[in-house]
């Protein structure tokens, strides 16, 4: 009776139910949600889904054409209403060829910058001639600068991106900023963690900066050897200090972490 | 023996399992999803808000201050660097005040709405001039009119989105004419259906016609009584035949589908 009584138990834990989502038997371990909760989370995903199209829709519409697409596309130009030039200052360094300005919307800039707000509706220089010098930048990455300001978008690569997310420092525009960040952190690894560090430490870039020191303290063993540890510490030893308060942080918390797991 | 089995096989129908979302019990017939499964639905959700949170920064940056935002703010008007006014031309009917002049800028307006574009890129007396008129339409609709085109948002009543939806009709922006879309079909009801119909088949509204005809159809019976109807039949019959003609199809369908399920 009391074999057959266990039996009984054994059967009743391998009972199984059917997964709605994968079809799959499950039993009483891999149990997941019930029905209700199981439709709640659909109809969840869907709103949020719905959500999703309707504010590519709306970024749709409130993106801007770009003056730059306006350039190439069979309107004149004097079709595209602008009335600022920006200017790469350094483009035409030295050579005989004057730099390609860059046409735009005072409206626009002034939208997306409290620099150029103040910039051109303080009238400065830039307001009364019209143009906006813009120091130590390239060409392209001037172009790509005003176009995400009437797109938000660019298509980075790790030069750009370094480019850009300096521009959007001195510009003040936090979108860019923080969309430029996000590149980064993504494409952070050991051969570039101490260049983007010192990158970040320069520009501001608090979540690159955190990124990069979590990654470069994970790996303490190897940095001293490391040619661009050594350029650091003769350049900018106040930055290799930072490393170090950060990694000793870092242990004492594992330590007292650990500590407080092996309290009874 | 046998009687044990059967108890056994009971014992099995009433396992519960504990659902991860409501920490309610469940049994076999209320089963939702497996563990994976719910973690995965998990995650999905996390993902698709990080995402709308992401669009929604987006939004933020792309939304234009709205020059009407920009009237009541410290900075002189001048600074708003408008090249273009809308005026509601039957706003001073006959009166002797001058109609207010909505100030906006000629590239946001080209850029928002291909008949803004037609009009002012082809040296027409409204480029000319800096005056678009806009007739037919109070002051108020105007502002938000202008104001949408800035921000893709509009604070509706439903007289406001009639008035909308006819300017976003005739301008073509149709991000606006499916926001006020929306909202009529939200307020549609028994009373307003007999005329949202027909203003829907005025504007080309094809989304509000529609549930303006389902909602028509499934209450046929009441039709014929109301004062609307009765209007219709004589200011524009084809209209109240375009009901008739939805009536029956709905009829047929609904028979078509009795049909086929009752076939063994």
């Amino acid at each position: 009776m009391q074999v057959l009584r266990c039996e009984s138990t054994q059967m009743s834990d391998r009972v199984m139910m059917r997964c709605i989502s994968c079809r799959d038997e499950y039993g009483t371990r891999d149990a997941g949600t019930c029905k209700e909760c199981y439709e709640e989370a659909s109809e969840t995903e869907e709103e949020l889904k719905r959500e999703i199209e309707e504010l590519k829709a709306k970024v749709a519409f409130l993106r801007f054409w770009s003056p730059l697409d306006h350039q190439h596309s069979r309107s004149s130009p004097s079709h595209s209403f602008t009335d600022v030039v920006l200017v790469a200052s350094d483009d035409g360094f030295g050579g005989p060829v004057a730099p390609v300005p860059v046409p735009a919307h005072k409206a626009v800039l002034v939208s997306r910058s409290p620099v150029f707000k103040a910039m051109l509706e303080n009238e400065m220089e830039e307001s009364r001639s019209g143009t906006i010098k813009i120091s130590d930048i390239t060409y392209d990455a001037l172009r790509s600068f005003v176009n995400y300001l009437y797109t938000a978008e660019a298509c980075l690569d790790e030069q750009l991106a370094c480019e850009l997310l300096v521009l959007a420092e001195k510009y003040q525009v936090k979108h860019l900023k923080s969309y430029c960040e996000k590149f980064m952190v993504s494409k952070l690894n050991w051969d570039n963690s101490v260049m983007s560090f010192a990158f970040a430490h320069q520009h501001n870039a608090k979540h690159l900066l955190d990124a990069a020191l979590s990654l470069i303290t994970d790996n303490m063993d190897k940095l001293t050897k490391r040619d661009e540890y050594i350029e650091l510490v003769e350049k900018d030893p106040r930055l290799v200090v930072e490393i170090y308060e950060a990694y000793l942080s870092k242990q004492v918390n594992t330590a007292a972490h650990k500590d407080s797991n092996m309290k009874p």
